[in-house]
């Protein structure tokens, strides 16, 4: 399903008005089911919904018990339909620990709870820059549609896994969704995301022990004081030729 | 309470690395109950939590039945405790009507559920530039956290509300509450928004019969659909010398 289309808009400019067709974002509802029994919905970009709704189910921890991605089904329509086969039951409280079946292979979760990120990331202050850099040059839906955040994790040389969303919370979703379906460690991880650093996205990130997380834009006061407590190195205002390192600078050489 | 504060930073730029105070944007996490029993949770900046709160419950129509907000209590601490005697019913599903004494006045709500946004409202092109460049220029948080959305209501002369917040709904219900609280009706107004125009952000227009919705960001296809059957005009990139009409441009003269 396309992730921008073409809508007939009316452009006003000081020579007059002018109709022609402009690509928007599409955005579109998405209704998850458990065992056919509906428990949320929430709105998104129509890509990569599996990797959405397994990152956020996990970091959420909706589903208490066993779950397996390969029995979830995802059906596209006006709305799209997402139903997760699960023996455990549903938990919309926060906080509580999930295991699911991951690619065949049972996962256990390590993440929240547990001890502080401790990732042994440390990484130059130009190495993080080009990363960035990369990050930003990723081609993707913005400069088309001017609606777009995004979320991609690196290690310290590359980046390994990008997504894309209408919502920042829900770029990030997708991005752990993808790592987690491919195996992929977060622990020792960059996150490099476009968008504000609200309280959430910090959590997401000490929920799997994220070390670093970096934007191009500022964090609040509730954020910063996540990333003390879960020693995250949080990075805000990231650009070229400078950027500010709320907490735990001690990764940044 | 303040909506920004000094946190202890790291600078890094290419001249190296120095630790400075830089203001940061306060989030809290506001508990709402009613009847001393809490409902929900949400996270905001710290200032006209009352009107955000009176915006939110009217527009989602939270309470079935009637509640007054004078006798709303907001406490302020850590964490912010909001509680709402009412003599309804809550419901946290959308769509259900309610009413509201507010201010002492019996309000009954005629949001939701009536005929589209069809207020009389005809405006030109330069006087509503005139009318966001007013709202940009508004003095804020945003340079001082980079942290900041705004929201405002106008009519066609004038801001007449303006609200700030780290989330940029949140925004958009404390200028609405403001508006309720104050008797000030929507369905002549024009709304400024500085964030990106989600469904949400149409629903909760349409929800009001609000006719002109104004951003200098980007829509989304759903958010055109809901502008659409509402009956809203809605704009997008707002710039000195051009905007984009998506929906019921007649409006625009």
């Amino acid at each position: 399903m396309k992730a921008a289309e073409k809508r007939r808009i009316t452009r006003m400019t000081s020579a007059g008005r002018v109709e022609l067709d402009d690509a928007v974002a599409v955005e579109k509802k998405v209704r998850v089911a458990v065992n056919g029994e509906e428990v949320m919905s929430l709105y998104c970009s129509p890509e990569r919904v599996r990797e959405l709704i397994v990152g956020l189910f996990m970091t959420e921890g909706i589903i208490e018990g066993r779950w397996c991605i390969d029995e979830m089904t995802v059906e596209y329509g006006d709305e799209i339909l997402v139903d997760i086969p699960a023996d455990g039951k549903v938990s919309l409280d926060r906080g509580t620990l999930i295991s699911g079946c991951l690619g065949g292979v049972t996962f256990s979760s390590s993440a929240g709870g547990g001890p502080a990120a401790a990732g042994e990331v440390r990484i130059g202050a130009e190495r993080l820059r080009a990363l960035f850099a990369e990050f930003q040059r990723t081609p993707g839906l913005y400069e088309l549609t001017g609606c777009i955040h995004n979320a991609a994790v690196s290690d310290d040389e590359r980046i390994i896994a990008h997504a894309e969303d209408i919502g920042r919370h829900n770029a990030v979703d997708k991005v752990i969704g993808r790592c987690l379906i491919e195996g992929i460690t977060l622990e020792d991880k960059i996150m490099h995301v476009s968008g504000r650093l609200s309280s959430e996205m910090a959590s997401k990130c000490a929920r799997w022990k994220i070390p670093v997380l970096v934007s191009r834009a500022a964090p609040t006061s509730l954020a910063i004081d996540i990333a003390e407590r879960s020693g995250i190195t949080m990075i805000g205002f990231m650009r070229p030729s400078r950027f500010n390192v709320y907490t735990h600078a001690y990764r940044i050489l």
